[in-house]
């Protein structure tokens, strides 16, 4: 049995009605060819540091990819099965077979954005035209593997193709940044910027938290066990991040609290969490004071702030035993902005030199929380679609449910957040095609002039994430 | 650079799809010239007591909408800037200087229902033909302005040229209701009634709720710092109101929460409330027990009862100091219906001469909460979508989420809730639209007959709100 | 005046759009004719054990169905004008008079599912082309009467006549299953299974827990008042249940909670509860580990477990001290799985060999909670929307909410979970018409390729259902 085809259809993810297409092609054809402003996402700098040849179809594309195992594992498929390794060190599949179960299960990812980004992927980047199915496992993993060891397949040749103009990555505190050196020293022009994700040093629950701290201290030379020495070693790395491109901090909290502490206060709450021993309502007070101090640090030194809120990390615990994080076991939960934002807002939600910029993976709380908030305080914006909801229909609801309160210009563009770097133009495209439709839509029916959703098409795929993140 | 070109589409706000957009239209000229009835807004009667011409575009437009303002305060716009005083009398922009600022920042309304009330008002109202923008600035506020000073624009006028049948302002109980007694007096034949807002006298978190009961003692000649007498003077202010028109009473809670307390413990909550110094658990009992008592009182003497929950007033603390009440500082929270009404429908939820309509500015209650609690108590309506959500996309998701549980004659047409006078008509033809879209979907999927269609388009344009609110 | 003509427009419920309509009309034509696995529902066994005639159109179609009778009440009609009794023994309406009330406000079901399934049962299996009104209610009662008495309208006539390969029924552990044994002894071939469904035995505050517990202490000669006892007393009917054709357990609980106690804590538990006078903590907390051990038998015996959380049940307790249960103040509450679950899951969760199949009336959970479970979790299923979401729209969210994150696979297909038989062709009908409809919309929009959807087309009305129940 041969393969079934594979074509990337010009109109793909456009709206199916044939007068609202025509419109969004129209739009469409305004952006498709835009630079990628990339400024939030989870690619490994080294990539482009060492510019080494990837390795292989299976440990490029389905070993680091959690959405992919986690609908495979769903299925009640082993995760050895598809090459990744846990942590008794039990045997794993060898990529050639890995991959080939990953072909025979690949349509479940039937309706899933997975499965759109990986056939642009598959079709753009390495030219297949047949579709990953069991009879056609070896071809593709022959075909993509032949084409990595090519120069023109390495990380620096990739980023020029795929007509990237920015992109930020996301470290901690702890990091000494090495390969963000080693890029701005190697005079390849590719702009490859860093982001603040203080998570380890700030979450009292982060696994190492208190010896996180102490390599805080001598990373910087400050006492971190004092309250002014910690807050001082924030600003003294953030400084140092913004020197090596950073124009954004990162924060992945449980919840959205905040709080507004006297500093006598504060202060009493650090000495309590930075002891390890946190009772969990410690613990969260002090995420909630920290995002209020990290505020205040983003009005001195300019960074955009960014709050990822609502994860239930790790819900699978024995999965979590076996094979650690980012397993495909992270849940949403239910979120709460109104309340949880008041103090940071009370303190610096009036401040125009401040950008935060929301993100949720509660969608209930979009009509009736954040467009609210972000069509009121100056320093709040509204990220896109997050995670789950990183998708058509996802971002479909994203735009009907923000828009009519908090407008186009309260909203920051597309960022894919993702460690998936061969998938990054996928996902940029996937992103402009469905903004173009709801455009079009709201001009088929005269809620919009022509013209003005040509602007906003624009302003949506490139130049709102430009300003917003200050790129 | 000349201004772009404003022309309302007639078939603007109906569906994209051709065939759709045909029963649409036919649906839309059924209902499109029915008479007006707004039986629920926040109108200033003295605008049709005094007749008097109204001042100019940025007084009568923009200061008063906080729609507007938030929006543009959003986007680091001060109040000031926008013509809207401050408590320490800080020098304001003149309002054409206010209106240029609002004209060249005009395109962040684009995708949000002002700007279709907005478009329809300076096309309809005023006779303009291009759009706001920077450069026509002068021209609107100019233009505006002229016909603003001639007689067929005063409000008596545009009430007639409105074809309003009737319209309902909301006042509290402290109010002397002099501006609807000169308009009966007047001769002039609009009907413009008032509603009973007890809010200043019931919600013991209301600014001078103390110096309130003692405003109520003195109208009402009863002891209103007496259970017995206060609920009296209720009553008398009741009957009041309805001598003036008054066909409804209108509760703007935090919380739906009611509470059916015996007469001891009501008169012991009122005994600690009326002192000013009540917790907030017991200002929210009380809320909650008067929501009942409202309800009793209404089978007695017909008034509608409308509960409007779920709003976090006045979020941003420094704002509301400056500016005070009303600046788009609004945000709705989470609400919760089902055990929160449930009280109030064990006394009264059977009761077919009760009238109660519900509004939420919460959408998941829709298909959970709202629908299946109106789908079953006789004396439960659904009010329409509401404030956040009286939008094109808020609405259709109200009819998508609402009618199949609780078809449409569970619900009450629309309602403009709205102190903007010269939008009411495009809010009213907005919701008609939406409706007409929405009734013609049903139709073309073969799930209405077409004069079925036709006969729900007028009910809920026009005869739902009539007897709904007994107009 | 004559009634309006009633047809069935063969392109009924599938989308507008006629390019999409012509798509969809292809994948519906694949499973139009595929058989109904109905794997969960609640019709009576009795009909096919006995085969006896059906008595008459009001007590066969209008009073058994709570969603027609609310809907009803809920605009003022008492429940006896419809044939209802209630516990006073006061009169009400005979069957042909209350057949006249439904038929004169058969218009309040426009837009809503029950209409479509009625009119599905009145044109299809009764053969009436005229719409029900008031001016056609004799005629139905009549034509609908003759039909019934004829033996091609005998349950198991019917049973064939609708192409039904499988039908479970639910019952108690406390029930003798005598209906389910006359139909295996009776020789008909008709496939109807029961399910077990244990909350009178398994909620503390199922009303007669105690004595329900005695009861099955009788049947199954174990001390159920012993947690031992208790426990293999659920294995044995289990196994009874299982003999007599079931596949699956059904727990409709209050909510998702699960609990993972020792055996000691579980015991002690247990005791608390069998004296029938537990608080309402520890009912929750044993229906929470109750859960958990009937995973584990499932675990053991390979039934398919069904969680239905969600509901608060009789809302209206005047209602309900009147006329009893499930008349149509059931209402749906926020619900919450994600630490709600996450015992069960964690012991469990990971079982290849486990199903267990999630419920919900909240579906703003759809997205946040149950796609991200479900597409992790490998003992974890989706079941279809629900009750109130059982309609075109309630499965459209259903699939745009859930499909990206969980894919189709996670999915079992569609069940009515309905007592009214008549409608059950139409229910499955209805569910095929939009899955088809959402599939085309994705061919459309080129994220899927047509056969590809033929196949998942195939998967949702059909082979889904079969494998996840095990029929």
């Amino acid at each position: 049995m041969t393969a079934a085809t594979l074509s990337l259809h010009p109109d793909r993810l456009l709206p199916a009605d044939r007068h609202v297409r025509d419109i969004a092609r129209t739009l469409y054809a305004e952006v498709k060819d835009l630079p990628i402003i990339s400024p939030h996402g989870h690619t490994d700098p080294s990539w482009w540091a060492r510019n080494e040849n990837f390795d292989n179809a299976t440990n490029l594309l389905l070993v680091p990819d959690h959405y992919l195992f986690r609908m495979l594992y769903s299925q009640g498929i082993p995760l050895g099965d598809l090459g990744i390794p846990d942590a008794s060190g039990s045997p794993v599949a060898d990529p050639r077979s890995a991959w080939r179960t990953f072909a025979e299960n690949y349509y479940l990812f039937r309706g899933t954005p997975s499965r759109i980004w990986l056939d642009w992927v598959f079709a753009e980047v390495f030219g297949l035209d047949i579709l990953l199915q069991r009879q056609s496992a070896d071809h593709y993993f022959d075909t993509i593997n032949d084409q990595l060891k090519r120069d023109d397949f390495r990380p620096r040749a990739l980023f020029e193709r795929f007509n990237i103009e920015a992109i930020a990555t996301t470290e901690s505190p702890l990091d000494s940044l090495s390969s963000h050196k080693t890029i701005r020293e190697s005079g390849w022009g590719g702009k490859v910027i860093t982001a603040y994700r203080p998570d380890p040093v700030v979450d009292p629950e982060f696994e190492g938290f208190v010896a996180n701290l102490r390599k805080l201290s001598d990373l910087t030379g400050e006492d971190c066990f004092s309250w002014s020495g910690y807050l001082t070693a924030h600003r003294k790395r953030r400084t140092f991040f913004k020197e090596m491109g950073a124009t954004s901090t990162d924060h992945g909290h449980p919840t959205a609290k905040t709080a507004d502490l006297s500093p006598q206060d504060a202060e009493a709450l650090f000495d309590r969490v930075k002891t390890g021993k946190a009772s969990s309502d410690d613990a969260e007070n002090f995420r909630a004071q920290m995002l209020t101090e990290m505020a205040g640090m983003s009005l001195e030194d300019g960074l955009v702030m960014q709050i990822h809120p609502g994860s239930f990390r790790n819900h699978n615990q024995s999965l979590f035993d076996r094979f650690g994080r980012d397993k495909g076991a992270d849940v949403p939960v239910r979120s709460e902005y109104v309340e949880a934002l008041r103090p940071l807002l009370g303190k610096y939600g009036n401040e125009r030199d401040l950008t935060a910029i929301l993100f949720t993976l509660d969608e209930s709380v979009y009509s009736r929380e954040l467009a609210p908030l972000a069509g009121h305080y100056p320093a709040l914006k509204l990220g896109p679609a997050w995670w789950f909801h990183d998708s058509p229909e996802g971002m479909r609801r994203f735009r009907r449910q923000m828009t009519e309160t908090a407008g186009f210009y309260n909203t920051v563009g597309f960022n894919d957040d993702t460690r998936a770097f061969l998938s990054i133009p996928a996902r940029h495209d996937l992103a402009r095609r469905i903004d173009c439709g709801f455009l079009a839509e709201l001009v088929a029916e005269h809620r919009l002039q022509d013209w003005e959703a040509a602007e906003v098409a624009r302003d949506l795929a490139y130049n709102l994430a430009k300003s917003a993140y200050k790129l």
